[in-house]
């Protein structure tokens, strides 16, 4: 049932006009990619939803009941997307977070997206205008404020191109507006920190640990504009989208080298939970 | 009817859960002070909204339908609260804005909150932990993406301190979580400037305008912990609070004069439109 939307474990298309989600902003969400009536890297969605509802105060959803609303927007399905969206509930006017917050908990299935370009074409990509601010309390989780990647979708509408990269405030590469970014430099795998901005996504994750496992260097710091340029492969990563090879940064390079981007995929793939 | 709400104009207590307002606080809203059946300052709560329309690509709501929207939440009280909530209405997944958005006019009423102090007794104010990132593009007006404000909200449950004030990630004093800052230096007004992070409040631009008809000097310039411990009159101000005196920061200092604040005050109450 495509479409199926379940509140706080009911089937409904509503949600209060005074949850704090939409009033503040005040929750979290988790996208995610279902195979074959399972739900990828789910064990790494809750993790990241788990730093989520600690770093908001937001109280943790029950495993069972997202389990349960999960495989009930999926019946009869094979595979799509599954959202959950995790709040802090109804609450009187005011920023200050109710002493109770009772959580609301909305989960919801989609089509898969078609894809942007068939593989293995790689991604044309370009540089987003609006930069990131800092704030290392709201860094890595993935919480509802997302007006900044709401601004850098709406900076273009050419269809030949797939994503934006998006710096950070003080000029640092973080992210693509739905995903991670990394970069091959030197035969080793580099990624940036996400400690004062951006997501820390599933698939980078799966991707670190992957290759982690298979005994690539994998690291995570700062980069720039330079860094790109330098680099030997270039690939972003979405729980949705999977790991996907760049193939132009538009005035910035070219890359037609995914030898490991190509292998790093089909690995993660493999080892997929 | 206290606690009415209209949700485009129809009274409903819910929203669409993929309304882009709870999905990625993609709106805007405006909380204002309503007495003897009029809105305070309803031409400057405008004025900001299309501000916030105009920078986030909403279509800008129908000034007839928000004026009717008020009235109908304000039938037969005195006075109150009316907020009204602007997003860009339902859409699929995904951070792009939709090309023909619709927007969400949500309007409802509350009862005045009951005095924190009486006055004349000035305000206790804390030091929030959390920094405001920076952004210039979402700077000024009051969009729907307020983690900030909540997470500095539930730093303290003292209830003999009134409100918070915050800096920006590079230091500099911006605003109270709910209200802005005024200090009094040099027997003129100064408040920090709002160009990259902060809330261009509605009583703050009234309380300008006001000094300004008057002659007063009003400087809008970057601000530090070190120019509060300095001044000789502390306030904040707030559409729904009106022009608060700080008695107390804590840690910071004390403020016992109070003249130049009070003629303020009086000052706008008597010129409030």
């Amino acid at each position: 049932m495509i479409g199926a939307r379940l509140v706080n474990g009911v089937e409904s298309a509503a949600v209060a006009a005074d949850d704090r989600g939409l009033q503040y902003g005040d929750g979290l969400f988790e996208t995610m990619l279902a195979s074959k009536g399972r739900i990828m890297h789910f064990e790494l969605h809750l993790a990241r939803l788990r730093e989520g509802c600690h770093r908001l105060g937001i109280p943790e959803p029950d495993r069972d009941l997202v389990e349960n609303d999960c495989e009930r927007v999926l019946a009869g399905l094979d595979g799509g997307i599954v959202k959950l969206v995790i709040t802090r509930g109804s609450g009187p006017r005011g920023y200050r977070p109710p002493e109770q917050a009772s959580a609301t908990r909305i989960v919801s299935s989609s089509a898969r997206p078609p894809p942007t370009r068939e593989p293995p074409e790689a991604l044309r990509l370009r540089i987003c205008e609006i930069r990131l601010g800092l704030n290392e309390r709201l860094a890595g989780i993935k919480h509802l404020n997302r007006l900044e990647q709401v601004l850098a979708c709406a900076e273009w509408n050419d269809p030949s191109i797939d994503e934006g990269l998006m710096f950070s405030a003080d000029g640092r590469l973080i992210c693509a507006t739905a995903a991670n970014v990394f970069l091959v430099s030197g035969g080793r795998l580099v990624t940036p920190a996400v400690r004062d901005c951006g997501v820390a996504g599933v698939m980078r994750q799966a991707v670190i640990n992957t290759c982690r496992a298979m005994g690539v260097d994998v690291v995570i710091r700062d980069l720039g504009l330079s860094d790109i340029k330098g680099c030997e492969e270039l690939f972003v990563t979405s729980a949705v989208r999977g790991v996907r090879p760049v193939g132009e940064v538009i005035e910035v390079g070219n890359w037609s080298v995914r030898e490991m981007t190509t292998m790093i995929r089909d690995k993660v793939q493999e080892t997929s939970p």
